[in-house]
């Protein structure tokens, strides 16, 4: 990447916060992107000072990606999305942060991935990863649906698909429920026999670890397992729903994100998945764009 | 209650351990219960120095009450019933344990639970209170279905009532799921308006927090609210499983045991619940049986 100072045009830096990364993008107006650095978690709701360092670490590492000297970091704008700041008190912690940007702007993970889907411009967008979630940002209006987190919400998710499999496995385990090829696969991947050593592995293990065993249930699904196609079916209508339940919003375009979100496109309402588009921009982006609009904003008010 | 010295008959103490009390009772046997103490939180699986503590405290304040000296612990035989000591590795350190007592007989709360329900004879018990399980011993063979712990087993429990209702009311408010009369029941309880309220309220919670809210469940079911019934008959129908799963063991006798017992006798399978007996004794009792038992086995090997 090359290497530009500050001065020259102005600086945007993206960061999008997760529940296993940090991603950091630099900006420049002129030249697009110029650098990008990754950190480590940053979800404020798993820990704030964790949350701070996650985003200083991707913040030098992307500049010193994008060849640019430290200090100027004062220089550069910031979009900042997060997840949780949808709570006052969380949003207030953070905005009383002394952070060693121009200026910090911070809005919601779900509200960056949206505008970086749809490329700085109104939509909706539909997160599948570990956790599940519907958000819908039309003519400056905000809406969420879902999520609420594991194990109470987040269906659909790959946490969920993950504790239903564990589920089915220790019935048939008990000898209370039925047959499922999961149960070979599942006791395979842990390297255990019995219900026990199914539950112990799996004992206060938090929804990434749900998450991994996804997969298991959408391979035995493709096999034809009656129950692991239950839950993959369950999981598809859930989401549609949501999707339904956005397009009331009228969006201009519907994204679905997340890595189950390729994995689960089969098994959607045809209408819907017939409607879904590939998200124009990650996240980062969205929250350069979010920047962008911000400052915007404030000049325009200055100039009133 | 009297007061006695240990060295006229033999004394023991049970103690059953669980996750918010411990009881404790001290029992001759000539005159029967002697006293009685109850201490703090004993499941091993939380914290094991916390357990060793509350055994303490409810064997102290059980000794006070029998009116015998605390030194007179060192003459008296202990069953203990605590869950997970079916894991060798927990087993073993709580054996390694330097009790006070003459000697110490350890075995799962489920045990002491069945010995004490069919008075120190086989039996059958299903436990449904915060969490759910079935258990059986018979000639000299125990097994257990079903437990495994909160989100991923204990259907039918308390705590999955809760979670299940949460679930029902985070899909209404959020317009994705069908009317219940929880949803205002929960939203009074917590006293909260949207989703992400409700959601706030039972993030990171405990099992027992959800099991709190069964009793909303079982109101509504009352009412004829169809959502709060599927829950209820999907949970008294995995309880039945558990029933007819514990059967093929032959067990004398088959006891319910644990808060949502009663109210879940009438959604029982009929035969069931035709079958179910009153437990005879609670678990402590059934922790005194176990030492005598043991102490029993042991002197028949010796005299061999």
């Amino acid at each position: 990447m090359m290497a530009k100072s500050a001065d020259e045009d102005q600086l945007y830096i993206g960061i999008d916060g997760g529940g296993t990364k940090c991603r950091a993008t630099i900006y420049s107006e002129q030249h697009g992107v110029l650098g990008t650095g990754l950190g480590g978690p940053a979800n404020p709701l798993h820990g704030l000072e964790r949350t701070l360092e996650s985003i200083m670490v991707s913040t030098q590492l992307a500049m010193r990606d994008a060849g640019l000297p430290l200090e100027s970091i004062y220089q550069v704008y910031a979009g900042l999305g997060l997840a949780g700041v949808n709570l006052p008190s969380l949003y207030k912690k953070i905005t009383e942060w002394e952070h060693p940007f121009k200026q910090m702007f911070l809005t919601t993970d779900l509200h960056t991935a949206c505008i970086g889907a749809h490329e700085g411009g109104d939509g909706a967008v539909i997160i599948t990863g570990t956790g599940s979630c519907g958000f819908s940002y039309v003519k400056g209006r905000s809406v969420n649906y879902g999520g609420h987190g594991f194990a109470l919400g987040d269906k659909g998710s790959g946490a969920w698909m993950g504790l239903e499999a564990i589920k089915a496995v220790l019935m048939e385990l008990d000898g209370l429920g039925p047959h499922t090829i999961m149960t070979s696969e599942i006791k395979e991947h842990f390297n255990v026999t019995t219900a026990m050593g199914v539950a112990e592995k799996m004992a206060g293990q938090p929804s990434s670890s749900y998450a991994k065993l996804a997969r298991y249930v959408f391979d035995a699904a493709h096999q034809g397992d009656q129950i692991a196609l239950a839950i993959v079916k369950d999981g598809a209508q859930y989401v549609s729903q949501l999707a339904h339940r956005l397009l009331e919003n009228n969006p201009l375009r519907l994204s679905m994100i997340g890595g189950l979100a390729e994995p689960l496109q089969q098994w959607l309402d045809p209408a819907i998945a017939k409607l879904v588009e590939v998200p124009k921009q990650p996240p980062e982006m969205g929250a350069i764009y979010f920047a962008q609009q911000s400052v915007l904003e404030q000049d325009q008010k200055v100039a009133l």
